[in-house]
């Protein structure tokens, strides 16, 4: 369906950088940018700031045939209309094609999708998710955020919105994160939850190394800072994490139960923890999916970094023409 | 894609008897039938009952475009080769149009899939699901089954297994059913637990009518025998019965959050209980479900009952054609 070697603007909307990739559907990343985010300064800057980063790749390239953003946020199922950002104030329901189209005066095709759906057809393309035609792509940052490629596409569900993996309940009795799912593995793997569990089980084991990493103020551990710990052969830091994989490994059962995608993809700052995490998740994940689906499961870790979001929503632009032709609205 | 007015046979093999429905695509049942399986007499007998059956429709109806089987148990991605059924003795991989076409010495394009997808397929066009283009099928028998239907189709996962919603788990260190997956709701909801949990429950309620019902031996509780109760006002048996909905309401609220399709059927026997396993199951629904995804949400009892099967086999047939073509391999 494409023709010729199409080039297309990918960007990473980020609560405080925007990062950009100019591609190539043929030859890949041929050239990217950084600007800051501005988030604290309102929308109408995060879109100038966009709509700059656009330009500067138009004005060397004439033959781009569209934009794609991934936002960090609700989109609409036609991929026009961003809102409910995580991070940007004063931001409503924002058709981001008309933001950068009016303020450039260009006619250019743009494309919003959810940034975990853009950085999951990244790694399709481009990252560890390479190897497979379907698999669930799980980030694991401040929350946790999902994403399912199925068949080399983002499956969006009935409204855009499929793949909130980190709100799947484990336990109908457990605590609480912030979408209030009672047993949400968020409320176990969100940073925020992960660090206090870490406080918990640690401000009672003195011989741990987190004490002196932490300046003796538990408050302020970090992710990071239990992965150097484990690297070092601190016990604490090993169980916890191995905690942490296992609360993920259920999860990810239901997953399988429900989609019969067996691979699993995993990105984000604590995925750089590797097997500290995800051994245990592997284990728990082959005795949460019933006998029948077990053969093939297999979960890696993503090592392109956060790169796979410009690259995804670059991807998304040539998909998106493919199937739904190239006039904009 | 669909020519003229097409005509299928619908089959759905259950453990006890096997149902056929002759099924015109605009004008919908125009015949039924229906033998004993004989799944105790091996795969042999049932083969033949099935090809009986087949063949007694043959001999009326000439335009016959292909025959679809609802099958209890494994079926592959190519929808051929049938395995694993739940109760016929000594059947292995079997190839289920050769077994008919070379019984008949016909030519009939056989399409098998397993039950609960067609009878979620037969739902949608026929059922409580005609409403929804996309929608979770819960069937609640002996076992919690389940099925996907995403934009009028059957979503099959990698390998055509998806939908195995009875082993989602809502508790990591919960109960095991036969899946062995800890806290699976079919460990809550199967026929046999639902009933030594009422026999649990029970036994210290003295003033349950169940009692009475069960001649005195709770072991031999039914959910029938608990919606009978419930519907003449006992209060153990109205507790029992929402306490199993609010298990449905969590794993259902999982689904949701993973596939972002918020409608959903629920079939089977214990089903017939209506409301009463409902009316939790969707406050539960609610709760376990996050807040961006909560509006929309439905959960309906599919009113057609068993005939959904064998109907969505038939339909099955037109999808089949129309994706894949008509020849047979």
């Amino acid at each position: 369906m494409s023709n010729d070697n199409r080039t297309a603007i990918g960007i990473d909307l980020g609560g405080t950088s925007i990062k950009a990739a100019l591609l190539s559907e043929k030859e890949g990343l041929l050239d990217e940018a950084i600007v800051p985010t501005g988030a604290e300064k309102g929308s109408d800057v995060v879109l100038e700031q966009l709509a700059g980063l656009v330009k500067g790749f138009l004005d060397t390239h004439s033959d781009v045939v569209g934009v794609g953003v991934g936002f960090p946020g609700a989109v609409n199922w036609e991929r026009t209309i961003a809102s409910h950002p995580v991070n940007i104030s004063g931001w409503g329901n924002v058709n981001v094609g008309n933001a950068i189209n009016e303020r450039l005066g260009t006619d250019l095709k743009v494309v919003i999708e959810n940034d975990a759906n853009a950085a999951a057809l990244g790694s399709a393309r481009f990252g560890a998710g390479r190897d497979f035609d379907s698999f669930i792509m799980i980030t694991l940052g401040t929350g946790v955020g999902g994403a399912i490629i199925y068949q080399n596409r983002i499956f969006r569900g009935s409204t855009g919105a499929a793949g909130e993996i980190g709100h799947v309940t484990i336990d109908y009795d457990g605590p609480m994160a912030r979408s209030s799912v009672p047993g949400a593995i968020e409320a176990y793997l969100g940073q925020r939850f992960l660090s206090r569990h870490a406080r918990y089980q640690l401000m009672n084991r003195p011989e741990s190394m987190i004490h002196q990493m932490a300046e003796n103020d538990l408050h302020g551990i970090t992710p990071k800072m239990l992965h150097d710990a484990a690297l070092a052969g601190d016990e604490g830091s090993i169980e916890i994490l191995a905690w942490a994989g296992h609360k993920l490994g259920c999860a990810l059962g239901s997953t399988v139960n429900i989609l019969d995608i067996r691979k699993f993809v995993i990105g984000g700052g604590l995925s750089a923890a590797g097997d500290f995490i995800l051994s245990s998740a592997r284990s728990a994940l082959h005795d949460f999916v019933t006998p029948a689906l077990r053969p093939g499961l297999e979960v890696v870790q993503e090592t392109l970094g956060n790169e796979v979001g410009m690259l995804g929503a670059g991807r998304l632009v040539f998909q998106h023409i493919d199937q739904y032709g190239s006039e904009t609205d």
